[in-house]
């Protein structure tokens, strides 16, 4: 339990000082500011008072009982501090001092030294490296942190890696004035991690919805099981940073970050349901929306505006968002035209004109909340100079207030006018999320209604597929692993492929080409002959490969071209196997992600993933919806229907190869990299026609 | 010369009213409030006065002269009073009123009417349905709009179809502080054209940029050739809305709009210059940074930051624009670590850390301004409470004010402080650009970067081949008409590429298998068959085509089975053509589109255009340079170097064959579509092998 972090009793500075532009000031001030319930107790060693409260010259000298403790002392002494703080009986503490893993190994030592200490107390480490953290609530207002904005109660938690991306985000929320509720930057975060952070939030009855920012995780499977739990109950938005080769060595190169470039964190946030953004600024607008409205049922708006061009902007964003703007029944158009103005146009969008008052404004709301096609609201509301605007944002509440629909409101105006500062007073105190432009709101709503989307995908669970041979594969690992040995054979990963139920084109491994004309003929016309021998890595770039041998004869002139060409290379085997022509070339793939396990990938083969890489990724283990959605989410999902009078593959069977690829990865972790490439799809049944899985490499006990 | 548009030295308004909350009031005390030098001369056949001013029963009873007039009555008066205009010498109208050709056919009549009136007196009409204009310089301050935005002067121009949009822009603009100069809203622009505006703006020395919001152009052709002339002295920052099919539904439902899912517009923009964005948050933030910074030479940045995360937001959305983040030299490290903090991170982000003050800062800048390797800056500059930000605003303004590269900030801090408004209004004065999120702050720099490769950018003019035989295709075409055909026939079709010097693979049209048998072995084998009939479109479907034909025999019964099953459609004739094996299908289109001239497009052809709509368009006349950007523009652009071990195909040829395209269609205006589909290109050459041109139907005399 972080409840000593977050909600301390009592507050100690070790490091606390009067010179006023030190941290260790600025954190005593922010605590009063604040209205920080708790004592708070300064420590310096020499002066009598800090910031006008009695100082302590150690912490074993304070009277009361300490929950939290700052430290914010030069690095070397932190270790000896943590000693003090566990004598003391201290249970959490934040290391605002910096020095420690993001400075190199004698700050990494320093870090393990006072690790030891606190875990021979029980004492919980936030930071080091560190902002700290807020907790709104009115009855404790605890400003743990040296930052310079003082958010309002309210319902959004915030947790940031980055103090600065953490900072900017209470500010946007605060200038949007959205209430808080909780706040937290860990910094190096080598002991309370982000995962256990949003667990905590998770279980905080005070907040509904949860911001976060990242730029990867540590320890991704942690966070993805937290993040799978408290997603369900609330929203989770979420942005990581790093997305580019530069920005994520950017991310590297500041404070104690672990960042690279990966594909895998934004996959966490699909699989359990986390909300993505790309763009700080969204987010924190869609977060103005989140605390106020209902989620959204569907995807269909409608939109009330009294200018024109506005909703064109709006209404491109919102399609761009995959969401509908569908036509008004006749019943409801003509409810329209009996309360509309003359000029009024009464599709879907409903321009009420400039001239439209509270009345007009209302009457066109009450249609959409009760029209059956319509799931939200978005609305264009520009201060025309002569009209009640009072009125309008009068009714605009009121709708809101019922939350039967979600809306948003694109308010435009000058607000350097008095007149219109009250009009936005009423939207404000009524808690309508709304925007300067329609741009924002449109991508505001767009975020509910993607948000609905998220709560209503139900993936399932991996199914187990019956009559694998577990035992078999583990097995042919373990004579890989003795002969030292880290890439498989064509047999090893054929029979591995079998003992999952994934079809392999018939095959046998020969040793010449006399065998080689009878495997062929047993297994029958036409053929491909491959090289098998481990230290061909690329064969068909090495001219390893014969395909479409249609006799004997041309089996045994491919495997004597091959022994002559490629007998220097070592001692070969030749795979002869079943030519399979016609069928759509496809490719899955799988690759061990650190901390997480395996992420399964497919696409189409050939140009389709080496030009266009038109290929899609999953976390194993990978369910039957998310097959489903993998061959659905290629740009060329088309041409798996067949185009120009093709008929389309077996989808089912595809799905299936790629659920017992996700069984098979889940049974066997020690594989880093497996490639099922290609697999030829045909109107009915796949087949692997190639394959390769390499182990991690073993590490020395 | 739209001066007494822009620049009225008197201004009267035909229904000035004394009712508060009418246009008629609101534009009289909008004048007022803004300072208009001029007399203002409200006309009300009843009230003596109308806000403070003496009001006159006609326009006739003015006394002095009047350039400018509002016309604010009912739309059935409008032509009346515009008669009355031009007896009493008024030069331009501004018609707010509504209820003309947005409005059906009355309104249109009404329109046609008026503006029969205004020719006959040499009266220029902005509107109807329509805002005003704005135009801040001290000197006149004329506000003659009924909007609610006092913008302060400045040399940003703004002219937007839509008065909605075009307030938001205005007020957007001012909220950001920005000067602006002229604006101008048109609503049904029956008279005075965005075009004519644009051009008026160009020729304006007080106008530095210009922002245009359209939704589509009545006169695309005369918009491109002001836009071009405008653009290449200014900046002109510009979006379209009604990207998609329900957008640009809502637009067209709006007033007197002439919007349809266009990418003329959007064309229009690449080929002259224009700085096109899709959301005016962005496009507003832009202006920000052209109107204060110089337009760098280069894509290379120099980031300085003093948080980490914001960096790595920065990065990514920089990369996102293409912009490099280049590592410094060994000098300019060095001369940073003499600067520097010792925790800072000298490599490019440069993290001057969050205790940087205005040393380091001013440090690490010049350092980029320096560098030959940056060509322009971002900053983050967050406010830490512990450090003196007025010092670190300061040497910002004075790098900004050097103007030796351009530079944005990302400036993060709490407005409700006090300190902090200080800070804030020391960027301000010195003009610094600088936004709230590091985002925003890096899509600016990102607009300036594009627009510096605008400029940079020359396509040159259109080539003009010689040998063409111009006429010959005329003559054709002529027949065609002649024989009341809309389609042309395949031989009609191959003579004029022939005519234009686009190669055709060998071809012969003949009547029946003895003669098809003959054309091939004259041709030589492999052939193509394909019937040639006015009735069958799509021969291909019809079973008209039979490719890869290797011998008499085989085109015999090709030909003789055609006839059997197409015979009853029509007179056949047959199109013998040699067969073109291996090569890359391409398919290069053109269509013509109102008011603009014709579109050419580029594509891969079968799949790629039909599935992936891979496909790159251009408006012509299409340069050398034009062609080439679409041959790299494609996704797959990379298949036409040759992938696995393909030689690529002849580029310079396919270049070229859109040239002459482009030529063809200019001399030829009167097509309607053509496509050459495929185009078989090789190593060496390219060659259509299947065309069609349709001509525009003929309007009745």
């Amino acid at each position: 339990m972080l409840d000593p972090l977050f909600k301390p009793r009592a507050v100690a500075l070790v490091g606390a000082s009067t010179k006023e532009l030190s941290i260790g000031n600025v954190i005593i001030r922010n605590l009063q500011h604040y209205g920080y319930t708790g004592p708070i107790y300064p420590v310096n060693a020499k002066a009598p008072e800090v910031c006008g409260l009695k100082a302590y010259a150690s912490l074993a000298e304070i009277p009361g009982e300490v929950d939290l403790a700052h430290i914010i002392i030069p690095s070397a002494f932190v270790p000896q501090a943590i000693e003090e703080c566990g004598q003391k009986g201290v249970k959490a503490v934040i290391i605002n001092s910096a020095g420690f893993s993001e400075m190199g190994e004698e700050g990494a030592r320093l870090q393990r030294e006072f690790l030891a200490n606190a875990h021979k107390y029980g004492i919980r480490v936030f930071g080091p490296n560190c902002q700290g953290i807020i907790n709104s609530d009115p009855a404790l207002k605890a400003y743990c942190n040296f930052t310079f904005t003082f958010p309002k109660p309210g319902s959004i938690s915030v947790v940031a890696l980055s103090g600065g991306v953490g900072a900017l985000i209470m500010q946007a929320l605060d200038d949007l004035d959205i209430g808080q509720r909780l706040y937290a930057s860990n910094g190096n975060a080598c002991d309370v991690s982000i995962a256990e952070i949003i667990a905590y939030y998770g279980e905080d009855a005070g907040t509904k919805a949860i911001i976060l920012y990242t730029e990867g995780f540590d320890k991704p499977r942690e966070f993805l099981e937290v993040a799978r739990k408290v997603s369900a109950t609330k929203p989770i938005l979420a942005m990581k940073a790093g997305r580019t080769a530069q920005g994520a060595k950017a991310a590297s190169s500041h404070t104690g970050s672990l960042a690279g470039v990966d594909i895998a964190t934004e996959l966490i946030f699909e699989k359990v349901g986390v909300l993505p953004f790309h763009d700080e600024g969204e987010m924190v607008r869609a977060a103005m929306a989140f605390s106020s409205q209902p989620i959204p049922k569907g995807n269909r708006v409608g939109i009330i505006t009294n200018t024109g061009g506005p909703a064109v902007i709006a209404t491109d964003v919102l399609v761009d968002f995959g969401i509908e703007v569908p036509k008004l029944s006749d019943a409801e158009i003509a409810r329209l035209r009996a309360t509309q103005f003359p000029e009024a146009a009464l599709e879907n969008p409903v321009d009420v004109v400039a001239t439209a008052g509270g009345p007009q404004f209302r009457a066109a709301l009450d249609v959409m909340l009760d029209s059956e096609q319509i799931d939200c609201i978005y609305i264009n509301f520009v201060t025309a100079p002569f009209t009640d605007t009072d009125a309008v944002a009068h009714e605009i509440v009121a709708v809101s207030r019922q939350r039967r629909k979600p809306l948003v409101c694109n308010f435009m105006t000058n607000l350097k006018l008095e007149r219109f500062q009250k009009t936005m007073a009423i939207l404000k105190t009524g808690e309508v999320p709304f925007y300067a432009n329609p741009g924002d709101a449109a991508r505001a709503l767009g975020a509910l209604v993607r948000y609905g989307q998220i709560q209503q995908r139900e993936i399932g669970r991996a199914q187990i597929f019956a009559g694998v041979d577990r035992q078999g594969a583990e097995k042919i690992i373990a004579q890989v692993r003795q002969a030292g040995r880290t890439v498989l054979s064509a047999t090893e990963v054929y029979e591995i492929f079998a003992a999952y139920g994934i079809a392999v084109a018939p095959w046998q491994v020969v040793k010449n080409a006399d065998q080689a004309q009878k495997a062929a003929a047993e297994i029958g016309f036409p053929v491909v002959v491959k090289v098998d021998c481990a230290a061909i890595d690329h064969k068909s770039d090495m001219g390893g490969v014969a395909i479409n041998l249609q006799s004997k004869a041309a089996v045994q002139s491919a495997v004597e071209e091959m022994q002559q060409r490629l007998g220097s290379q070592g001692e070969l085997s030749f795979l002869v196997q079943k030519f399979l022509p016609g069928g759509r070339e496809l490719i899955i793939g799988a690759s061990a992600e650190r901390g997480l396990g395996h992420l399964v990938m497919f696409g189409l083969g050939g140009i389709y993933v080496e030009v266009l890489k038109d290929v899609v990724f999953k976390i194993a283990p990978v369910t039957e919806v998310e097959a489903d959605e993998m061959l659905a989410g290629i740009k060329t999902a088309r041409l798996l229907d067949g185009v120009r009078g093709e008929t389309g593959i077996d989808k089912e069977a595809v799905i299936a190869v790629i659920q017992r690829v996700s069984q098979l990865l889940g049974d066997l972790p020690m594989i880093a990299e497996m490639d099922l490439n290609p697999i030829m799809a045909f109107a009915d049944g796949a087949f692997a026609v190639d394959g390769r899985i390499r182990l991690e490499e073993q590490k020395p006990c």
